[in-house]
């Protein structure tokens, strides 16, 4: 069964599912931060991924990014599978600009995260409502 | 026509070609770090690529993690494309451990890059042999 990491938990904001994977928000608004999560229990890399698996991840990637480029008119996307702190597999799509915090370094330990508001946050939900029509089910707010 | 990237050429040794990227060796012996750069031009994202060709990207980078964790004993592959400095398009694949100089933070930025000497990428290139045997051809050194 899967089970979300607790790390991942703690840090992120639940957004919804894609057909395989969880989209989390990393809790830090200096960028639009996001994390798919296969939910597939015990895989920590995506070859271990069965080939059907594999590819729908890498669909449900690059979809986001397409979207996530358009709007937040990103200057480049960062995806990233690194995992050497959580072991989960998890994918980092974050929508990176010229003008923000870290630029152009990556984004990972360069700033203290800085959580939402519940303000931002409902703008963002809002905004994702808006691009993610297909294919996704949005977790309701507790 | 596809040009190599003279930041991406002067900061990495050629190994050789897949079907669809060149494979380079970051010129830095502080961690197996590989780069795949799909020959085509004028690409930064990978949903800019062909569809055939990101199914191609895909496969190529899951082959070389495969191969590169078992080849280098690694406790976790990192596997990202960010570009924000180099915007043309490459995916990094580094086979990270435990007890490699970045761990656990990823590599980008963390220590100052150590070339290789000759003899250690001779080694290198000699290990690539045994394990690369298909759908790869080698460069031969100038």
């Amino acid at each position: 069964m899967f089970v979300l990491d607790s790390r991942l938990q703690q840090d992120t904001l639940p957004i919804g599912d894609f057909p395989l994977c969880r989209l989390l928000l990393s809790n830090d608004c200096n960028y639009p931060w996001f994390i798919l999560v296969p939910r597939r229990p015990d895989i920590t890399e995506v070859f271990e991924l069965q080939p059907d698996d594999q590819l729908q991840l890498w669909k449900e990637t690059t979809a986001l990014s397409v979207l996530l480029k358009d709007l937040y008119k990103a200057d480049k996307l960062n995806v990233a599978a690194l995992g050497n702190v959580v072991s989960q597999l998890h994918m980092h799509v974050i929508a990176r600009r010229r003008d923000d915090a870290a630029w152009p370094s990556p984004v990972w330990g360069r700033h203290p995260a800085t959580p939402y508001t519940e303000q931002q946050l409902a703008a963002v939900r809002a905004q994702l409502r808006q691009v993610l029509t297909t294919d996704f089910t949005f977790e309701e707010p507790q």
